[in-house]
C-alpha cells in the first residue's frame, strides 16, 4: 500500500501507525499495529476514536492485511472482529460494509487494497467539502461552542465541526471558540485545544456545565458539534453531553449545528432512539486516567451510570452541515438526508 | 466555649477543627485552625465549603477569638479578613455582620461567644426546618437529581438539598439519586457520594453533562440544589452547571427546587446578576487535584474561563423550600422571600 499520512493515521513500510490519543496533549506517541485484536483494543480503548477515523483506519487495516495476502474466510473474521469495536460510530459499519461486500463480488485482494485506500480519499475530500459548506456560515467575530474533538485527530482530513472552524479562521474570519472539556474523556480538553494551537486558533477551554451560563451571559453566538450516527429523520447520536448543549441551545435562540460527512448517517435508522449507545466503565467517571496519571476521587464503590453517548432529537437543530451542503429541517423533514445528491 | 461537633466542624478542648473536605472521601483528616489566616486560606482552598458552612465555621471562628480574649479592634480585623475569603457565598457575610453590630453595640466577649453558639445552633434549626418542608414533596420512588454538595458538609446541619433527600429517606420513602459529579472541583463526586454512602441512600454518580439525556429519558423526577445567595426576586447563585440543569428541568417539564435558609438570601440584592461571582484559577479546570493526587491533562498554557458559580433566574425555578415554608413563584414575586415570617 502507498505511502500515507494524517493527523492520527500513517501507513509507512508495509505497517499501519496510529497515534494514540490517550497519551495527548502529553506526548506523540505512534502505535504500529500488531493484530486484529490489538487494533480492536485500540479502538475499544480510544487511543483511536472519532466515527470517521474510527471507519478509515478499520479499512485501512483490511486493506493491510488484503495486502499481505490474507485470504477470504481470514479478511472476513477480520471484519467481524472489528464490527464489534464500537456499537454506536456507524462509519465503522458502513467502511466495512464496503470492503465485505466487495470481498462478496469476488475482489482479489489488490483491488480490496485500492478500496480501503478510497475511504481514505474519500474521507479527506468530505472533510474538506464539510469545511467550505460549514465556513461559509461563519461571521467574523463569531464565538463558537464545541463538544468533544471533530477535527484531524477524529477523521482522515481536516475534520468536522472542528474543521469548519479552522476553515474559517484559515480563510481570515476572526473566530475564537470554547472548548467544553467533555468529560468523562476530556477529549476537549485534551485533544481540541491541541488541535486548535497547532492551528493558532483562539480558545478557552471550560467546563461542560459552564457552557450554559455563557450561553446566557451572550458569549456564544454559534454551536457546531459532530455526529456519530445520524438517522434517517436528523436525530442524532454524538458524544454523551450534546443533547444538553443542543436544549441550552435552543433555550437561549444560539443557533446549534451538527456536522458530518453523509457516511454518517445510517439509512436503515429511521430515528435516533433505535441508535445503541454505548455503556462504558464506571472507572471513566469516578476518576480519569491516562498518559497524564490516574486518579480516582469517588468513593471506590461509587455506583455509577457512564453513557459514552446521548441522542438529539432533530428538532433542537437548526442545520445540518454535510459533504453535500447545508440541510434545514424543512428539507431534513422532506428527506434531504436520505436522498441528497452526496460527494 | 463548649465542645461542638457537627459533620464538618469541631470545638474542642479550646481549638477549632475543621474536616479538610479536599482530602475527602479517601480520608478524614481533622485540620486544627491555627490563626485568622489560616481559616482564610482554608476557605480560598476549599478544605471548608458550602455556603451556610463557611458562614458557621467563620462566627465559630470569631467566638474563638473573643473567648481567647481579643480586644475589640483585633476582632474586628478578624472578621475584616473573613469577609474577603469567599465573594458569592452570602451567609459569611451575614454572619460576620451580626457579630460586628454586636461589637458595636459594646457586646463583651462572653456575649460574642454565646451569639456565635447561636449562630451554629440555629443553622442546625434551619436545616432541620428545612429538611422537614422539602421530605414532605418528595414522594415514594423518586428519582431526583442534585449538583454539588448540599449536606452536612456544606451546614452545620443535616443539610439544605441533600439534607431533603436524606430526611424523606429517614422517612421511609424509597428515594434514589442522581449525582452530577460537579466539575471542576468534583463536590458531587467526592463529598455528596460520600454523605449518600454513608446515609445509606441508593445513587448513580453522572458525568454533569449526562444530566441532560437522563431527563429526556424519563429517568429524573425531581431536582434539588441549593444556593449560595438568593435574590429578593428569587433569581440565586449557586456552582456553576446549576443554571445548565435548570434550563433542562424547564425543556423536561421537570420541577426544580432550590433549598437554602433564610440566611441566604440577600435582602439588599435585587436581582441575580448584582451577585459577584468569582472566578478561579485555571488549574482547577486544566485537571484535577487533590489528596488523591494531581493530573493536568491540558496543554499547561491552555486558556480557561472558570466562572465557581452561575446565576440562575427566578422564572426557571418551580420551588424555593426555606426553613419557613416552601414558596411559588408567585409568591416570590409577591415578596415572600423579604417578607416571610422566617424561623
Amino acid at each position: 500500500m502507498k505511502q500515507l499520512k494524517t493527523t492520527a493515521l500513517r501507513y509507512d513500510d508495509g505497517a499501519l501507525y496510529v497515534l494514540d490519543q490517550r497519551r495527548l496533549p502529553g506526548e506523540v506517541h505512534w502505535h504500529r499495529c500488531l493484530d486484529d485484536e490489538d487494533l480492536v483494543a485500540l479502538i475499544r480503548g480510544l487511543a483511536i476514536r472519532g466515527a470517521p477515523l474510527i471507519g478509515v483506519a478499520a479499512a485501512l487495516w483490511v486493506g493491510h492485511c488484503a495486502e499481505r495476502s490474507d485470504g477470504r474466510d481470514k479478511l472476513i473474521t477480520t471484519i467481524s472482529l472489528l464490527r464489534s469495536s464500537r456499537p454506536t460510530a456507524v462509519n465503522l459499519m458502513n467502511n466495512l460494509d464496503r470492503l465485505l461486500s466487495r470481498i462478496d463480488q469476488g475482489a482479489d485482494n489488490p483491488t480490496l487494497v485500492e478500496e480501503a485506500i478510497a475511504i481514505v480519499d474519500e474521507d479527506i475530500a468530505l472533510c474538506a467539502a464539510i469545511s467550505e459548506h460549514g465556513a461559509a456560515l461563519l461571521q467574523d467575530g463569531d464565538k463558537i461552542l464545541t463538544h468533544c474533538n471533530t477535527g484531524g485527530l477524529a477523521t482522515a482530513g481536516v475534520g468536522t465541526a472542528l474543521g469548519v472552524i479552522i476553515r474559517a479562521h484559515q480563510q481570515g474570519k476572526n473566530i475564537s471558540v470554547l472548548v467544553d472539556e467533555t468529560r468523562p474523556l476530556l477529549q476537549g480538553a485534551r485533544l481540541t485545544t491541541w488541535e486548535l494551537k497547532h492551528a493558532g486558533v483562539p480558545y478557552r477551554l471550560i467546563c461542560d456545565s459552564t457552557a450554559g451560563s455563557l450561553m446566557r451571559l451572550g458569549k456564544v453566538d454559534r454551536i457546531l458539534v459532530g455526529a456519530d450516527r445520524i438517522a434517517r429523520n436528523g436525530d442524532f447520536a454524538n458524544k454523551v453531553g450534546t443533547y444538553s448543549v443542543a436544549v441550552l441551545a435552543k433555550h437561549h435562540g444560539i443557533p446549534f449545528y451538527v456536522v458530518a460527512p453523509h457516511t454518517t448517517v445510517d439509512r436503515e435508522c429511521t430515528h435516533g432512539d433505535a441508535i445503541p449507545i454505548e455503556l462504558r466503565a464506571a472507572d471513566e467517571v469516578r476518576g480519569a486516567s491516562g498518559s497524564f496519571g490516574c486518579c480516582n476521587w469517588s468513593p471506590r464503590d461509587a455506583s455509577v451510570y457512564n453513557p459514552a453517548f446521548d441522542v438529539t432529537p432533530a428538532e433542537l437543530v437548526t442545520g445540518w452541515i454535510l459533504d453535500s451542503g447545508v440541510y434545514t429541517q424543512e428539507q431534513v423533514k422532506a428527506g434531504a438526508l436520505v436522498s441528497s445528491n452526496h460527494l
